[in-house]
Parts: structure tokens; C-alpha cells; sequence
């Protein structure tokens, strides 16, 4: 019914995923190489009939269908008073920390994490106060002990949450979300969650969205969510800041207001609208295809690549490899492989924690192209 | 060859302009009730059968889009190695607020004057210094003095000019521009200009991009740029800081990126290669079109509405319409316009300065929605 054998040619226009020399293939940045979903787009071109695209502010309609996404994909409960249009999840999480935070404080994150993270915390003069997961066996877990430490110092105001966690693709369960939120509670902490990897865990048990935490807990909590990631929008533009408490919302709406990062261009209501009533089935398609993917990229690295580690979760569409048994940085690795075969994947220090011995493998694409970015790689780190 | 005589239906619609009761008629907000530029429109839909719309980077072709427009439309030289792209003029001037100034500097504006420069200002802890525009005879002037006072003030640090000047609708002259870019020059503050409206001079000599002032003037200027205004497509989100130092430029440059307002949704850049390289017979009409309105409301306000003095140049699609006659401020006006006919205007006081004696008249319409507009107006201020 969907196609996710073609990717649309993007070398020449303004993708930063495709701005690439001749004969490179690029699969680092969380961007996939399939076209959205037919209902996203025939919306979009409705939209354009319309001819007059001035001043814009998002209706009841949008935030009804943001709440009914979350009820009926993810049977988790957001009230429409709780959200506000935001132009993006980094743009709301740059805001949020100039909003609720004050200069010279601490943010908390748990490293290895998506590195804009660090851009959005150090650029506004906050410190990074880092909270690593700690990593054996291939498997990495929260050092509970050290996080409270670090949540109770009393120059950290906010934590920063991926939920689900890019790189390690790991899905926190409702216990864990639960202990985390209180200990934030508890040390008068402001959970942040970055959720824009929610739709898309591939395997398992689904994700548990910070704001269907218990009533007490979402209190205190932001939560970021997104079509960009499931629906391959990232210029769309669009996202929702949830904010189950009044005096909290009205904070973070002030400062997305202030930052003037809360208004809609032309596309990001319908888009989003067509999303969230119309995208389940090309989603269920779409993981199914990046399933395949991932067990095909698995296997491919079990079989040829044995001194690699696939350490991620069945969340993302990125693969978080170990590669210290090459005894080289993946900075050094990440080049030779770019100078040897022309792929492209992320260099896993930018993660920091223990990133410095990972590669990042965006693996969202057709899988004749897969299979030549796999072949590249097994190319690209042979001795 | 363009339909100037029919409004695109945006009742119901996310449209901030249309989001009114039955029977009323919005003219306050500047958002024109035409269709942008067919060309426009072509290269929206075309964009749309890429598919993947993923993370994007204006490339050459955007700047030297914008800069053949300022070349072929103002005679005005622009080095694309000037330019950053923005989401969009007011987003940019936050920015730029938060990024030249300190809190608590003063931030120099010319009353009345955009509303908006207020809350750039205001909301980022910095204070408004209005150095009030001279009214006499239905006419605005700069007070030189007073102005060069202000400038003076130690902790004036940063001028934001409306160029051409909303909502006075007034087309400054070069030798007006330099004199002020000479005082700011001399007295160490920032020139910010505004321009949006800069290609809607309907009548008279061009106006004068600040960018093209000569070297050791513009060097300390930011213009901003965009096609929002021109093409009615505010919600495109895409607009142009050309800042000539490169010192100036890095500083500028880092505040956009810094606060999210740099990266282009997925529309902008081929809406505004498209209008710039393709909308100039467009807007030729558009511009024939909007002086036969501007001619049309003048002369029904002679006419019918004697006691109203029409105080605005020949810039904007916004008239300016004094009516201290009356003996009623215009905001007990403004609602009793709105309350008898619907008719919704712009109540002048937001613009502060003088404005409490003024409605703000959007008048790019077509001519069958202006005539009743005039009428409802007319009904609106009878005794």
C-alpha cells in the first residue's frame, strides 16, 4: 500500500542530509530517506488552494487531533489545555531553558545523549551537569545514586529527558519515568522530555509518555512532542509543548511566545492535523519496514562485522554500534570511513558520555540502499 | 493576466485576520484579502511532489535570489556573503534585541510606530526610547534634535527604523537615512531597519534599502528583508538579515541560530526564490491594484467623512486616518465601529506616540470588500 523502496532525490536541493559530494552516501542525521505519507502531503496541497497565507494561530481542530494521536496510538491522556504550539522541539527545549532556568545553572542530562542538547543548555550560559548511563554488556542503565546527587545540587532547576533515548534507542518504562519524576519532584527539579522518538519504537512494549505520568508527577513536567521524526517532517515545523500544570504552561507559553517560536507556518497545522487523524496506517507500515531494516542491519553485523557491537534499543530509527574493539576513536573511524567508501554516520563523541568509542547509524532508508551502506561500512573498517 | 477581485474564503480557517463573528469584516491586521502570485503558488506545489522533507540549509540559489530582487527591483547592491536567512523580520528583531543589546540598555524607535518593536523590546528586559515623529499639517517629521539627544543617551545602544514607516505609510528620503545612519554612527548605536514593506511604495520616488547607504555607514546597519508583506505570505515564514560587517554579520548570525529562528521550513526557500525571481509582474499589478484602493478610500473619505484627515504617505496598503475630530480617543472609536458595523480597524494607540488620535486602515482588499469597508466606516463614526 506504501512505498519504502524509493528514496526521494534530494542531491542539488537544500537538504542538509543530501549536501554531500558525488557518490557519498549519507546516514548520519535523523532524517529518512522515504517520502511521508501520501495523507500528510494531500493535505499540504489542499492547503496551497487556499492562495492567502497570511498571520496563522493554531485552532481547537490542531490540538484536538495532538490529543487524539496520544489516546489512540499511545492510550495515554492530554488534555488540550495543556499544549502549545511550538515551530520545534529544539527551538521549545532553547526557550524552555531560557525560561525556567537562570543563568549559570545546572541542566541535567543523561550522556550519551542527542548532542543539540548540549547546544541548547551551553548557548544560553547554563552548565551541563552530565548524570552518565552507565554501560555494560552492551546494555546501559541509570546510575540512580549519582542522578539524585546530581538532581539535588542546588544549582540544577531542569533535567533534560529523551524519551525514548537517542543514541541508545533505549525505552524507559513507567517505573523508571516514575522514579525519575519523583526524584525531579522531590528536588525541586523540572522534568523536560524530549519525546519526538515516541511513535516510532519498533519492537516491545511502547513508550510511556512523561504527561500520562500520575497526577502529582506530570505537575511538574514539559513534555516536547512532534510529527517531524514518525512523518519524516523535520521542515514542517511543528511540534507541542504539554504542560499538564497552569502556572507551568503559562510559563513555557510566555517564553515560546517571547522567543517567537509559537507560530504556525502555512503547512505545520494541516500537516500536523493529517498526521495525527490520517498517519497510523502509513505508521504501521513505516515500522514494519524499519523493523526489517533493523533486523537485516543486526544480522549483516553479527555475521560480517563480529569486533562491532550493536548496543541500541528497538526505539529510533539509529543504531548505536561499538566499536572500541577497533582501538581507534570513532572520530578517527567515522573519517575513514567517509574517505574510504563515501558513508557518512555520526561520530558518537558529539554524544559525549562514553560516545567516543560508538558510531551512529541512521538505518531509515530503502534497503538496496541499507545493504550498500552496510557493504560500505564492513568496507570502511577493515583493517 | 492577476485576479485582484476575489478574497480567498479564510473564514474557519487557522487565519488570525478571519477569526471573527459572522458579518464582521476585518481591515486591521496587515495581511492583504488577495491570492499571492500564481508563480509563487507553482513553485509551493512543486516542492510538495519531493516527498521528504527533512532538515534543510538555504544554498546559493536562495542568495542570489535576494539579492537580484534588491537589484532589479531597488537598484540596490546586496553581497549575498551579507545575508543569513531568518524565519522571519519580527523573530529577527527579538533576537537581534537580545543579541547587541544589554538588559536594561535603551532601544531608540520612532513613535508611532509597528507595535510589535515594542514587545521585542520590552519583553527582553530592555527599554523603548521613542524619539516621537513631529505631526503637523497631516504630516510626520523627525525632531533632529531630539533625536540626536536620545541617540546620545549612553545607554542607547540599538535603533530599530521602519523603512518605509508603518503605520504613517511614509517613504523616508536617502538624504533623511544617511543623516540618521551618520547620528547612530557617531554616537555608537546600532541602526536596525525594518523594511518589510519596501517593495510596497505605491506612488513617488522608491525608498532606499539601508544596506545600500554608503561603506562607512552601512557598516553599522542590520536590514531586514522579506517577502511577506510584498506577496502576502506572512505564514511562509522566511525573511533575509543583510548585515554588511562581517563582524556585525557573526554577531547577528550566532543571536539567530542561537534562538532558533535560522533554519527554513520546508516552503521557504523555494516560495522566496520564486517571488523574487519570478513575482515582479505580480506585484507591478498588485501595486496598480493597491494605489487604485489607496485612491478610492481617499476620495471617499473627502467626501463622505470630512471631519477624517487621511495622514499617511504613499508606502504600505495601510492608511492612517486622524480623527482627533471626532472628540473621542480611538479606542472608544475603534469598538464603536466594530460594535455597530463590524467593521474591524486598527486602533492607533497600540502604535503609541501620537496614535491614541488615529485608526490604522488595512486597505488590500478587493475593491467590492473596500467599498463596503468605507461604508461600514462611514456608518461606524456618524454621530
Amino acid at each position: 500500500m506504501y512505498d519504502f523502496t524509493h528514496a526521494p532525490k534530494r542531491q542539488g536541493t537544500d537538504s542538509v542530509k543530501w549536501h554531500v559530494e558525488p557518490g557519498e552516501l549519507p546516514m548520519w542525521i535523523a532524517d529518512m530517506d522515504f517520502a511521508t505519507a501520501p495523507e500528510i502531503v494531500a493535505a499540504l496541497q489542499a492547503k496551497l488552494e487556499l492562495g492567502a497565507f497570511g498571520y496563522e494561530e493554531p485552532q481547537a481542530s490542531y490540538f484536538a487531533a495532538v490529543a487524539s494521536w496520544y489516546q489512540q496510538v499511545h492510550h495515554a491522556q492530554a488534555d488540550p489545555s495543556w499544549m502549545t504550539f511550538t515551530t520545534g522541539v529544539v527551538p521549545a527545549i532553547s526557550a524552555i531553558v531560557r525560561r525556567v532556568t537562570d543563568i549559570g545553572d545546572n541542566v541535567l542530562v543523561q550522556a550519551p545523549v542527542y548532542n543539540i542538547f548540549y547546544n541548547s543548555i551551553e548557548n544560553n550560559g547554563r552548565h551541563v551537569l552530565a548524570s552518565d548511563l552507565q554501560y555494560a554488556a552492551g546494555q546501559y542503565a541509570v546510575d540512580w545514586a549519582d542522578l539524585e546527587a546530581k538532581l539535588a545540587a542546588p544549582l540544577t532547576t531542569l533535567m533534560i529527558l529523551c524519551n525514548p533515548h537517542n543514541p541508545i534507542g533505549k525505552v524507559w518504562t513507567k517505573a523508571e519515568l516514575t522514579q525519575l519524576a519523583e526524584l525531579c519532584l522531590k528536588h525541586h527539579v523540572i522534568l523536560l522530555a524530549d519525546e519526538i522518538h515516541g511513535d516510532l519504537v519498533l519492537a516491545g512494549a511502547d513508550y510511556t509518555p512523561v504527561f500520562s505520568l500520575e497526577a502529582e508527577l506530570r505537575q511538574n513536567t514539559i513534555t516536547l512532542v512532534s510529527p517531524s521524526k514518525t512523518f519524516n517532517v523535520a521542515a514542517l515545523h511543528a511540534a507541542t509543548a504539554i504542560v499538564p500544570d497552569p502556572a507551568l504552561h503559562a510559563r513555557v507559553d510566555r517564553g515560546l511566545n517571547r522567543d517567537e517560536v509559537a507560530e504556525p507556518n502555512l503547512l505545520a497545522i494541516p500537516g500536523t492535523i493529517a498526521a495525527y487523524t490520517k498517519g497510523a496506517a502509513w505508521l504501521t507500515a513505516l515500522k514494519q519496514q524499519l523493523w526489517a531494516n533493523h533486523q537485516l542491519a543486526v544480522e549483516f553485523i553479527q555475521q560480517e562485522l563480529p569486533q562491532v557491537r550493536v548496543a541500541s534499543g528497538p526505539a529510533t530509527y539509529l543504531m548505536w554500534l561499538d566499536v572500541h574493539a577497533y582501538g581507534h576513536s570513532a572520530t578517527a573511524l567515522t573519517q575513514q570511513i567517509r574517505q574510504r567508501t563515501g558513508l557518512i554516520v555520526s561520530d558518537g563523541t558529539v554524544y559525549r558520555g562514553n560516545g567516543a568509542q560508538f558510531l551512529r547509524l541512521n538505518f531509515a532508508c530503502p534497503e538496496a540502499m541499507l545493504q550498500d551502506g552496510l557493504a560500505r561500512l564492513k568496507r570502511g573498517l577493515a583493517e
